[in-house]
């Protein structure tokens, strides 16, 4: 292996898959756990995630939700409860059966989700309308147990939030399901730069135990899509499981309808993916941990000055909140730097060198995008947050036409099957589970989702030639 | 029982236990979860946490600490690898044994702590001088099986963060452990006003594994120590168990010295038996969910005019950057609403009525002290921040002078038995074992800790009148 690849990683063209997992380690997000499947968050990784929950944890309280915990260990007789979800859910358990050094009487599942915990605590909470609607949201890890584990995406054990509401009726409770996509939508989009769809799952894809899933679907740069988030109307199947009643304002007992939505650290890998080159990461600056890192350049007396000048920068831009890293590592050259800094995807980097020094201004360059240019010291601070403003705006604009260039409008199955290839193939369908199973079988696409904004239309079934269902097309192609 | 004991709680003197008991679960703080030993946060108890988590977050990160994270499960294996460490734990760890619908080759337990995990990891991350130190963090749950459980200060799950850091030598790795100290003595003192007393473990109170483990303590209102924090200097112990070795600059292989430190939801009960009462919980501003709550007061279209200057009056305190609550629940009369907040331990109440609105003032009462003021409305916003701060002041001197009033300079055993019945006894002890056993048989008191700032002192120990060692005296007293 040359010494360029042990730094590198292999290029998307040739492997995409390789990239993928060389790049989230070399980066320094993530890194194999000891326990098979599980994962270690690095500290870069980590504040990523912080500042994507940070961004997401407001947009909930702003829309009434409070956080609230619940126990990692549940009865495993309460996952047994809701006939669908434990169906849905038990292939993939941690259970322990010992505990304090005993066998324990009933065995606790580690929490795959918390619908039947915070089910039966709000059985206990809700008794009257005036309770309603409940909204609480919960950070937390899960733990749901995979076969074939992949870093970020796929991992034993992730962390989230999970949304739970209770609600006294299905009007209400869809209104908050389309409100849970709604800013799942909107932190995909600007924060993550990220430029999904939304739209509703086939029946083949819901929730274990949900009326009606609705997700967010991203295109990472091989095609494939990534579901990034997802909401569920659960009906009133958990609120009967759990006896959630609550007296109406005549007085009559009703059951409550609830909801859930989720969105986890897979949003890291989706980011990776989604913006990501043969040279490394491409953050989008919001959730970028550094927005612009400073390499000083020079040598003896005239280096000092020079990182002098660079601390002075440092301090500025720090102010101005931007997010700012000052690499003044002196056993590395700047060319090692400018790689590492690549690599780890930070937006803007600013060198600083005796000339630059003399003539007032640092030279500029940006993660994507040819050619240096100068910024003058003096005003950087007040031109920096517009530049990673643009930036940001460019990588939503750039994934939003990669997107649009890799959907296809498709009506007979020659298209379908050349367009899910490489990317997503917008389709009718019958709506039936077994020709979804046959289309899956045949090009490994599956329906990703109805989009809320697709126009309406009929005609045949791309694949067995029955009338379309849902009304509009369907996105199908190859997921994560 | 009374519909006011219904609504309140058993007062402090009759009964401490139940009073605490019942309080943390009344005013809504946390709940037993359906797993025995488990809780549920509550939103307004999570507040609370978050609010306490920012304050310690920024000042971890303020040192130069990174968060990341790490696996819940880990091998069982990694456990025994560390002799004391594993016989410390081995009794309070919840094992999986089944997982993915199979038996597991090798059981994994769900972390207690995270020490040996992190240290797999460091071995990894650690080669060279320049790597080190390694100032990691990071906010968690973490399992260890209770028999005798009690909500927020012995629950199987409990959140907390633990630093883990590793470092060139012994001194270093002792500047952190310090460090960790201080900052708990900081937060517990600064935000949650409780004036602890920082100090070193005695050998038989140490955390398995450490070579010296410090503390803070805190006198709760019932004159019981409570353990608020720890900070441990590991040596080598984990170094050499894990392998994390690094260069030296002269080029020779060399164990890391490593440090951990921690502090937990435990924190919630502490403030809830240093600062409550008989009338429910009495919170300090800085860890208030609800800093002032608004209750309006009137009837009919009076009400309706009250309202809106109340929500004037929310929006202007809210601009100023304090948490104001408004209460316009309408069903329920303000004396309920009065005893609620009461008992939810809000610091300042300013009801509005009729009358206080025509002549432009809000009329205020404070959780603690006689009568009521009136506040202008206009300027409320300018003079509530200072009002709040001497709150949180006083709530500090308080419960400093009751530590004061509560500790007992003891040099005989009568002294020192009487001392330990109500508070803390300040006594010279031989450091034996054996001793602190028949003295903890005896009196139920245990060594808390060895006060940094204690004056050196030395003599006949209070109970077997060997000679002292620690070369000054050491807090004794029960503990939580």
């Amino acid at each position: 292996m040359s010494r360029q690849r042990e730094r590198g990683v292999t290029p998307q063209s040739e492997d995409f898959s390789a990239w993928y997992n060389e790049l989230v380690v070399k980066a320094e997000l993530v890194e194999r756990g000891p326990a098979k499947g599980t994962m270690v968050i690095r500290p870069y990784g980590y504040r990523m995630w912080e500042l994507l929950q940070s961004e997401l944890d407001q947009r909930i309280k702003d829309t009434g939700h409070e956080n609230a915990y619940f126990p990692l260990l549940i009865p495993q007789s309460y996952l047994t409860r809701e006939a669908e979800h434990v169906e849905g859910f038990s292939p993939e358990l941690a259970v322990v059966t010992h505990a304090g050094g005993k066998e324990l009487d009933e065995p606790l599942v580690v929490r795959p989700t918390s619908e039947t915990v915070i089910g039966e605590m709000m059985s206990r909470w809700i008794s009257s309308h005036r309770d309603l609607p409940m909204l609480l949201n919960q950070w937390a890890n899960v733990v749901r147990w995979e076969m074939r584990p992949r870093l970020l995406l796929r991992t034993t054990e992730f962390l989230w939030q999970e949304a739970h509401t209770a609600h006294v009726d299905e009007a209400d409770a869809m209104r908050e399901t389309m409100l849970g996509l709604e800013v799942y939508t909107q932190v995909a989009r600007d924060v993550t730069a990220i430029p999904v769809v939304p739209g509703e799952k086939t029946p083949g894809e819901r929730f274990a135990g949900a009326v009606r899933t609705y997700t967010i679907e991203g295109m990472m740069r091989d095609g494939r899509a990534l579901q990034a988030g997802t909401s569920h109307y659960l009906g009133d199947n958990f609120a009967r499981a759990f006896n959630i009643r609550y007296a109406t304002e005549s007085g009559e007992l009703a059951y409550a309808h609830t909801t859930s939505w989720g969105m986890t650290t897979r949003m890291m890998g989706a980011v990776a993916m989604t913006h990501g080159d043969d040279q490394g990461l491409v953050l989008p600056p919001k959730v970028a941990p550094y927005q612009v890192v400073i390499v000083p350049i020079g040598k003896g007396e005239q280096l000092d000055t020079v990182v002098d000048a660079a601390k002075d920068l440092l301090s500025r831009l720090r102010s101005a909140g931007v997010r700012t890293h000052l690499d003044a590592r002196t056993h590395l050259s700047p060319g090692f730097k400018f790689n590492q800094w690549e690599l780890q995807g930070v937006p803007l980097r600013i060198e600083l060198g005796p000339r630059d020094l003399a003539a007032g201004v640092g030279t500029l360059a940006r993660r994507l995008g040819d050619g240096k240019e100068q910024i003058p010291l003096d005003t950087a601070p007040e031109l920096i947050p517009s530049i990673l403003q643009e930036f940001q705006d460019f990588l939503l604009q750039r994934a939003t036409k990669f997107r649009e260039a890799h959907t296809t409008v498709v009506s007979d199955w020659d298209a379908f099957t050349s367009a899910v290839a490489g990317g997503w193939a917008l389709a009718l369908h019958c709506g039936e589970g077994s020709c979804e199973d046959e289309i899956k079988a045949d090009t490994a696409a599956t329906p990703r989702c109805v989009p809320l904004d697709g126009e309406r239309e009929s005609g045949a079934c791309v694949r067995c030639g029955k009338p379309s269902a849902y009304g509009k097309r369907v996105i199908f192609g190859r997921a994560y």
